[in-house]
This record gives C-alpha cells, structure tokens and sequence, in this order.
C-alpha cells in the first residue's frame, strides 16, 4: 500500500477543529486563531522499545503517542486545537494502522483536537512524533516552570484510580523487578498505557497555579525543573519539602495498589511512587491561600489535588518524615528516567 | 549525558524570530502571529538509511531535517516562523550533535525561523522529525494544490547549479546503477544532501501560482498531485502535457550534470530527471498570461522558471515530442518514491 493511500484510509478525518481552514492533503495545514488568544506548542516524539513495549496493543499506542502531548498542553493550560502527526513504521500491516488509528483519532475528538496533517515513512520500529498546537488567551498568563515562589504549596492531581507511581508497577513487574496482583498489573498497565491529559484540570488551573508542568519524568526529577527555572526567575536557590509520610500513608495512591505498596520496603515505595517517569498528572505550585481554589478546580475536573509539599529557600529537596525527621533528596540515587 | 544537558548545550539557542514569546525549555512555546496572518503548519520525518545514507556528515543531515520542511513553506508561499525538532539518536556522539546542531541552525538563521521547542530520546537510528510553524497573509492566497486549470503552464525552479534529477543521479551512482565523473559525483551528492529550498520563490509566486507543491516525489509523479486536487475541485478529468524533447535537449539540466546526462539512452534520461525524488524544487502552474510575472518572481529569487508543459482536460499525462509525437505516462512504469 502505498503512503499516499496510508493517509486517505485511515487519517483523513473529517476535521473537528473550527480553527483548521486546511487539513490534510496538501503541502502544510492552514489555521485561524481567533486574535484574542496565542499560539501554545509542543512535540514529543513516543518510540518502541523505548517509550511503549511493543507488546502493547496499537490503539494503546495511538493513544498515549497522542495523550503524552496532550498532557503538555494541560501543563501550560492551553486549550488543544489540532495536532499533526509523523508516523514511521517498518512495514505496512494495516490491522495495526486502523487500530492505531482508532485510539489516536478517538482521543482526539474527545478533547476536539483535529489531526490537520502528517508524514508517513518506513522506519526500523514504530515511532509516531506527534505536535500539537494549542490555544491560550492573552490575557491569561501560561502555566510556565518559572512562576513558583517560597511557600508556595506543591500539588499533584490524581483520582480514586489514579495515583502516583502506578505506571511504575507495570514497568518494574514487566522488567520481572516485582510481581503483581492480577488486578494490580492490569490497573498499573492500563494506567501505562493510556493515561488520561488532564487538559481540563490545566485550563481550570489558569490565573491559580504560579508554576506547572506535567510529570514525564518522576515527582521529584520534574519537582527540580520547576526549583531551577523559578530560582533562576526570582534569584533565590528554591528547595522543596516533601511530605514523605503523606506518600507513605498512601495518600498519593491508587485505590488499585493501595494495599500492594504496603507489601513493599518503604524505601522502594518513596522511590517508585516519587520516581516514575509515567504518571502524566499535572505537578503544579500556588500561593497556600489558593488552597481552595486549587480543590475547586481539581473538583471541577473530575480529580483531586493532592498536597505533595512546600517550596523553601533551602536550595535543596528534603523528604519530611511525621514526627520532624528530614532526608536530603539526591538525583543520582533516584533521579528521574534519563534516555542516554 | 543527560537529555536535558543536550538541548542545554546544542539546541537553546537564543530566538531569532519576533513571534516566539517562550522558546526551549517549558512543556510548550508560546508563539503570537500579528492578527493579519494566518498559520501555516507542515511536519516531515527524516530517517536514516529511509531519507538519507549512514554516511551522510551530521551537518547535512542537521541541514536537510530542516530543509525539507521549509520547502513544504515555500510550497505554500509562507514565510517560516519557527520550528520544532523531535530528534531520536542510538547513543549520545557530541561529535555527531555539534554538526547537526550546526547544519540545522546555520539553515534556520538564514530564514529567520527559529528553534521554538523539541524532544531528544534514544532511537535504533538517527530519526529527526521536523514541524515548522510559517505565516502568510489573510489577504493573500496559500498556493494550494488544487487551483490549476486547463491551459495553465506548468513550471519548474531550478538555477544553472541546480536541475531535475542531481539528487537521483547520486542515488543511482550510491546504489552501483550508474558511475559518475568525479566532478559530475560532487555536485549530484550536494544537491542530494544539502537541498536549498525555495522559500523567496514561494513568497514571490503568492497571486501569481495557480497551484502548487514542491517536488519530493518525482517532478511527474508530483504533477499527479495537483491534477488530482485540482480536477476534484474544478470537476473535469485534468491531464498533462510535458515538453519531454526539452527534457532530452537539456533544458530542465544543471550545467554540471548536462553533458553527463547525454551519455545516457533517451528513456533513461526522462525517467531520472522527471521521476527524481529529491529535488525539493517548486513545481507550479499559472495562467499562460502571467509567463512575465513567473520570470520576474524566479528572478527575484535568483532563479530560473523551466516551462515543463500545460495543463489539459485529457484525464493523462503525455509526454510531448518535438514533431508531435505523444506518450502516455504510466506512474506504475516510471512512479515516484513509494516508502512502502
């Protein structure tokens, strides 16, 4: 099947998005943003081996080559419009295709985000690289790293099934580091692979969070990001407290895995619940007198915000135990996933 | 090294683009067009031993990622703004980086389109997937593929340095089909890896181009392009007529390349200067009357405009010999680049 035949059968939708004056087919897409808003973009490219096993079903992969982008816009709380997508692929196997079709394209029109165009070509394993654009009123400032201040309270969101930590169960049961609960592994597996973006939460957030993003890396790695591009913004070296007991009472847990963390070493729960690089909910700091706003903007999404811990002025990250007891957090003991 | 260090070394360039209010380094940019313009989007995927030879130096390949992609921009008449780039890589080369730092960054600088955002991760090949955000006018016309008409001519860019088929003669020549004079060798290898895309000729071809794409598939392959969308849009069955005898006598030729081409049997001239996939020239069509106006736009440019033939209401396409004698093409004989 050739290329061009690709596109026409499985991704030339109709377009969802009032903005695209131009979808798929020609040399480039055309789009109208309404002036009152900017321009929000980000690319993420979601590769076998690498980002997804390649055991994972094909509308699995097409969603989360999407909701991993999605996930960007939620952490500057824009509102997605449309995306493109370049997909390489070593052969041409069109049950895959239509099943990865099926779980991009369902995604997408759920947050009314359109596909305006793409590239196919041969590639050695799958690897779809997705960009999205977004829109973000101008008079509403970006969910950036930089705005946090000391004080500020750190927020993770999260639901009754969806907590911290549960796509690295799935990652550590598949690499044979643990084994899980029947029911464990297939809530930590679906949570792998097809995370929800919580775009809503990150448009609800506009105007109360002062930094955001979304954690791809682990808790605690993508804590430091914000530490620094906010350090750097206000010239204070920022730290952060990290309610370590909170985390260990299973306040930031799954109601799926509650009880099965307990089974494991402490040590081993701080550092795969604070530490996975595929949780995908929104990280995000506020002044502690919006803690109402922050609850009434989770409620509003369909999710809870739950209190991760503090920014300090102390230039490092501190793991605060019940009873007064600190621990210096340390990158290289437990830092984030690093590709290289 | 760390993902983060790469971008931090190589790729956080200062913004060279006015429209970028937020470049590298949080989960998105942030880009305002001034209300006049509409967005213009296009991503294209670059992979190794797919788009290019392993032995390609890293500043070429740093060049074509790009390049490809701003040929897609001049294909519509956009002026780029800015770009993305998802870079996959088997191991951290600094060696390797730097060049295609350097290549991809030398081009970017010199439209004026700057590197707004991206993503590094670890891949089983160099893979770099480019999206490039361009401008154009609301008052003015994108030059889509589906406004030819009959009796339109067709056109093709090309400079003394630069004709149809350089790059396939360095395809052939790689894969032992064809040997070339040293000389003949250089020129066909830099055509094929550092291709110029024609971004002024595209601007200055805004309300004079009928229709139009750059050609990455092969020149006549690329034609069925715009006969397709534009006889869907004008309702009759649109065919082709190429001036195949000009082809033979030189015409579409670089000076560097013409009296090698002579060297070849007739039928295997016409197949590799039209069937070329890698020649990123603009192909076009216009309304006979404005033959000045296309002349003055190339020469605005510093180029040339070839006439490659005329658009009929035949439903073929037919190459056209001196004294008359006709030839229907068949894509399956002689079609373009298939990726599968």
């Amino acid at each position: 099947m050739h290329e061009f035949d690709i596109i026409h059968r499985y991704f030339n939708v109709e377009q969802t998005a009032a903005e695209v004056l131009l979808g798929v087919g020609d040399d480039a897409a055309l789009l109208q943003l309404p002036p009152s808003e900017r321009l929000v973009v980000s690319t993420d490219a979601f590769v076998q081996n690498v980002h997804f096993f390649a055991n994972a079903s094909a509308e699995n992969v097409g969603h989360k080559a999407l909701a991993v982008n999605l996930s960007d816009m939620a952490a500057m709380g824009a509102r997605p419009v449309a995306f493109t997508l370049a997909l390489g692929m070593p052969e041409v196997d069109e049950t895959w295709i239509a099943g990865f079709s099926k779980g991009l394209l369902a995604l997408a029109d759920r947050h009314g985000c359109a596909l305006m165009g793409g590239d196919t070509t041969r590639s050695p394993v799958v690897m779809a690289t997705v960009t999205v654009l977004g829109a973000l009123p101008k008079d509403t400032p970006a969910l950036l790293r930089s705005g946090a201040q000391v004080g500020d309270a750190m927020w993770v969101t999260g639901a009754a099934h969806a907590g911290l930590g549960d796509a690295r169960l799935f990652l550590e049961a598949e690499q044979g580091a643990v084994q899980l609960p029947e029911a464990v592994y297939a809530h930590a597996r679906q949570r792998m692979e097809r995370p929800a973006p919580r775009v809503a939460m990150g448009q609800a957030l506009r105007g109360v969070a002062s930094a955001a993003l979304d954690i791809s890396d682990g808790a605690l790695a993508d804590v430091q990001h914000i530490l620094k591009a906010s350090g750097k913004k206000t010239g204070v070296a920022l730290g952060a407290e990290i309610n370590a007991s909170a985390v260990l009472n299973g306040a930031f847990a799954s109601d799926a895995t509650r009880a099965f963390w307990r089974t494991l070493p402490e040590q081993q729960r701080l550092h795969w619940q604070l530490n996975a690089g595929d949780d995908y909910e929104l990280l995000f700091t506020a002044a502690p007198e919006k803690e109402a706003q922050v609850q009434a903007a989770a409620q509003q999404a369909g999710l809870v915000a739950r209190k991760l811990g503090v920014i300090t002025a102390s230039g490092v990250t501190e793991l605060r135990y019940d009873g007064g007891r600190t621990e210096r957090w340390n990158r290289h003991d437990t830092g984030g996933f690093a590709h290289f």
